[in-house]
């Protein structure tokens, strides 16, 4: 038995989201051009907008004015597929949301342009933001969430891991920078500076969970990657332990970021830690199988 | 005889320059890894820095505060060299500013991060100015000639420029957008508005302008990139007849700009004027000689 997905905003909070990512992507490229149509392309398959899922759910706890929210669920959406479009490119993923992915569909150069408009997107994003006292402190977030993004993806392809400690530091860049910056918009904007430190460590939590259950996942292809981290301990403690212990991480890290969404105000993490819930419930149904 | 290069900041200013940037790449990134040895390895290498002295020159024409100017300079710098490392890494250019390129030196996928950890520090660089509400207007502009600039990229990759009129949309996108951002964000802070326009078609005049004299330093080269104006021009008009409507179409173009950046007010973009004065006289000696 799978654990059901958890409820979070309704669709036509998402459709918004979707409208005013369309609507910022076409501003400024003529529509019957190649990039254009790529990006199209890309924006066509949505994904589960877990990002946009969190920012909404996180600033509506937060009583966050719902415009200000869609631009902050945009922004995150954004730079994660300019991460997903770039990181394709790198890895040579051929596919994406089950489709060619994008430098498949059309080409190198192009997914290249259109990664790098994504990112800049993301900043165009904040620009909706009304709150312009606000502006420059979400504008330096972002920039370190992005940094942190780069930082974690060059640790991966550049083979540095090897131990434990260095592949969370890894993840947290890699993909908890992401994860934070949907609580941590909406809470700068709500003035609660003082938990931002709390939604950050949730959210790499998450991260490191989720990481570790995709590499446990991956246990079946025949090579892992050198920073899957059942790969990183088998060399000390072999296959079967190095299973156990990555398990027994994940499980931890899954309670950690349950903990840690609780510990924010107004329950604005909740859907975090209801995700964390369901990955924590997966892998004890894998463990029982 | 080569007229002489225009005067422009002091040296010092230009130190302040790099030093912010220098200071905001290092922000999030652990130095011994290969990616900040990758953004060291390019930043040591400092180019001629015209958009830095733009920006400088026009912002103290307008009496902006110089940590102000010096973050718009450091933004539009940064953004600058996103699109070089980007470029290199698309036209495979082996080398940068009497260097190696760094996707030579380091690999493909630092190439790749590191040009987005420098849009991303464009953005960044925003974030220092303290006019809080100017700071939206500063990211969508900053955004819009981004995206010119991809969507010029992308035209000229895909070998799409089959005339006159479609080149100078590519060379307006492609290095107009990034020669007006350094007159123009200095205008939105002195809350010149009604500037902006002339500002953009200055800088783009001037773009045109360097790009066919650029194209016209090429033809020594045994094959013309496609998006060349002599190649494209001469299907319809043989070698001899391009080059001299080109010539003229670049002239005209120096003019030009010479004339917007007169209309700009307190002289803040005397420095473009003065280098559109020189790449004409340039044009005349190539003729005379």
């Amino acid at each position: 038995m799978t654990p059901a997905e958890p409820e979070s905003c309704p669709d036509n909070e998402l459709h918004r989201v979707r409208n005013l990512m369309t609507e910022l992507a076409a501003e400024e490229i003529d529509p019957n051009t190649r990039i254009a149509a790529a990006v199209r392309y890309h924006l066509s398959a949505s994904g589960k907008q877990v990002r946009a899922r969190l920012a909404l759910s996180c600033a509506q706890a937060l009583s966050i004015d719902p415009d200000d929210a869609n631009a902050l669920a945009a922004c995150c959406e954004f730079l994660h597929n300019a991460s997903l479009v770039h990181d394709d490119l790198q890895d040579r993923d051929p596919s994406r949301r089950g489709q060619p992915a994008l430098w498949t569909r059309f080409d190198r150069d192009t997914a290249l342009l259109v990664g790098d408009l994504f990112l800049s997107l993301s900043f165009r994003a904040l620009a909706e933001v009304r709150i312009a006292a606000e502006s420059r402190h979400l504008m330096r977030l972002l920039h370190q969430r992005t940094s942190q993004a780069i930082a974690g993806q060059s640790l991966d392809l550049g083979q540095e891991i090897h131990d434990l400690n260095c592949y969370e530091v890894m993840v947290g860049g890699k993909s908890g920078a992401f994860l934070s910056l949907p609580l941590e918009m909406p809470l700068i904007l709500a003035r609660r500076d003082q938990d931002l430190a709390t939604a950050r460590q949730g959210a790499n939590a998450f991260a490191i969970g989720y990481q570790i259950a995709d590499d446990l996942a991956d246990l079946d292809d025949r090579t892992l990657r050198g920073s899957n981290l059942v790969a990183i301990l088998e060399k000390h403690h072999g296959r079967d332990r190095a299973i156990a212990l990555s398990k027994v991480r994940a499980e931890l890290a899954f309670a950690e970021a349950i903990d840690l969404a609780n510990l924010l105000p107004s329950g604005c993490a909740a859907l975090l830690g209801d995700y964390a819930a369901m990955m924590l419930a997966n892998l004890h149904c894998r463990r029982a199988a």
